[in-house]
């Protein structure tokens, strides 16, 4: 991996990132469902459209800064002419590269310094230098986002690395933000693809700060075959995968929450478990619409037991509900049952649980065997002054 | 009409409201679809049920400060007592009662301070005193909200007048918060409500502050009969109602852009019209997605010309689009088409406009003849301090 200083937005730091990948490296690919997606993601579109991931990635190229989205027949030549600057560095087709980009929408991406910047960084390409990479893909981020595990497959160790970037446009229903995760375990992509689109429902698509929904969201994983010690995996279903499906998902659950935990002007993380909802796509789109509630989340961020407002966003979400069956509790501690407050309520415990900051809400519908969780964080005056002033 | 002050929250200002009707009145209702609804609004459910409107209001009591919501048995309690209360002092039937409450979630609403102020209220009923009245039922609202229009049917003129409150927790998709509208024409119930049922959805289900909707929302709308002049109306289709339906709706539009004036915070009243999609239904879902999402609001709250957010929330309204087939404009300046700027984009121009107070967004899809417009407001700092503090 190397990076490189291109000046397109950010002055004083690295803002480009290229991951080159050895001879027969696997790929698989989640990307934004926005109908208005950025030039990249057409790209990265395109070479994902059989479903089967890619067989024989060899580049990724991640600039940060501008987000490549509406800029017209220009966005498309800056990809098509970093995808062809690539495929020469590393001498490979076309469809080998994949491109990402994040950061302002609608401004031109300047080719000429996006390609020097690409040459620099190949000059320096080295097998670390993880965080370095993390951090030169941030935007309004504070901190660099990466996890790690290792897993067992037929019992020889493999790793898993992953680095994203998030923390405002954050919203759930697809790959949310830049998600990079590497293997040097030896996985077909089709498999590989299989692995990443189940594990994204649990994991990016499983948090929100803000409701508003990228036009560059991806999540990549590769697996590099560094690993030769077992044998070929052929079936999603092998289960010499269990150990790798569990921590691959422990990875990428973890760098979904540290986008939340990063939300923009976020004090507080927010879980949310919703239960007894008439089915999971409900307990979801319940539990989505108290962590999407802008009065529930300044509530919490005002460490005021405010209850009420659950109540409120539950009811507004549309889905099958009865009022005198729900029961919330927050922090452990039970608040509402049978239609009013539960006898045993002491809203002292509940506000020295919100002066804390990891926040649990878990509300029970009673109607069913539906469960969901989510992340989210609290909304503060400065989610307001970061996105007042965020493009000047 | 008449106002007393309970004491029950607000210490210093009058915080009931009554309206006492002459026999005959006619009244219809839209309720909040939430699936947590409060204890008055129960019981308007069940006075509307038949789809008819009501045949025989006789009073109106409206409280402020506490939503009497999710207050177990007690709360239907309290609604029961107001309604034999109010049902004494006009020597009426139960059914001819209607109740609302506004406020704070989840807390007690007592019985004793309530009966006593409906009494005291009812000692100073008087024909006048509207701002009184549209005072009388606010909460977080920083002005009171009226509108009043004469209309002619059958050459007669009569009056329609309507108050409401709201501010925050505003969101589409049913009657957005209270508002009471009241006219001296003579129109029979069931026409009534299909009048206000039609007129609702482009008026206060047009209007968003931040997206969530209130447990206590409702507007009613009132026939006294005073104006005895007209021939008694029996279809909803009579010709003779043109100019009052053109009328009711002008004030049924102005509370609703009132209530958005208001939001909690707002500094600019924001116009979003989207013109061009499959259906008026998908125009309505794209203008509420632009007009619900945060980084939108912040960007206008910033006087920030950042149009590339317009097109992240038409892209992740989940309707149809084509990033190449639409256009926007702001304050009328031409932004964005073919899937990029627009070459006549001025940028100063969209800034100078974005210095006001009246922002304008158009968007054609361009892929039909759907229409939408909705009204809301900018998200700033101050909605934030209002609703980390709002219920201490």
């Amino acid at each position: 991996m190397g990076t490189a200083r291109t000046e397109i937005k950010y002055k004083r730091r690295d803002d480009l990132l290229i991951m080159q990948f050895e001879r027969g490296t696997q790929a698989a690919g989640v990307l934004t469902k926005s109908k208005m997606p950025s030039a990249p993601v057409e790209w990265c579109y395109s070479l994902l459209k059989s479903d089967q991931g890619i067989n024989g990635a060899r580049m990724l190229v991640v600039n940060s800064g501008n987000a490549n989205v509406f800029a017209g027949q220009s966005g498309r030549d800056t990809v098509k002419a970093t995808v062809i600057e690539a495929a020469k560095l590393v001498s490979c087709r076309q469809k080998d590269i994949i491109v990402a980009s994040t950061g302002v929408i609608g401004e031109k991406l300047p080719i000429t310094p996006l390609l020097k910047g690409m040459r620099q960084a190949h000059k320096v390409l080295r097998p670390s230098g993880w965080k370095k990479a993390a951090c030169s893909i941030m935007t309004t981020d504070t901190f660099p986002k990466g996890s790690h595990a290792s897993a067992e497959i037929d019992g020889m160790p493999v790793n898993i690395c992953g680095i994203a970037k998030g923390s405002g446009m954050i919203a759930p229903d697809m790959a949310t933000m830049l998600a990079f995760i590497f293997t040097d375990a030896a996985i077909p992509a089709p498999i590989l693809q299989t692995l990443l689109s189940v594990n994204v429902r649990h994991s990016f698509n499983a948090i929100t700060v803000d409701g508003d929904t990228s036009t560059n969201d991806a999540v990549f994983l590769f697996a590099t075959g560094g690993v030769t010690g077992h044998e070929a995996i052929t079936r999603g279903g092998d289960r010499r995968l269990v150990d790798f499906r569990k921590k691959l998902s422990g990875v990428m659950t973890d760098l979904a929450q540290q986008v939340v935990r990063d939300g923009e002007g976020a004090t507080k993380f927010i879980t949310v478990t919703v239960k007894g909802a008439t089915s999971p796509r409900s307990a979801r789109t319940i539990a989505m619409a108290i962590g999407n509630s802008p009065l529930v989340k300044t509530a919490i961020a005002g460490e005021d037991a405010n209850w009420g407002r659950i109540v409120m966003a539950i009811g507004k979400a549309g889905e099958p509900a009865d009022r005198d069956k729900l029961k919330i509790a927050m922090g452990g501690h039970r608040v509402v049952r049978n239609g009013g407050i539960d006898p045993s309520y002491r809203e002292a415990a509940v506000m020295h649980h919100l002066k804390g900051n990891q926040i649990d809400i878990v509300a029970d519908i009673g109607l069913g065997h539906g469960e969901a969780t989510i992340w989210t964080c609290d909304l503060t005056d400065k989610y307001i002054s970061i996105n007042t002033g965020y493009r000047s």
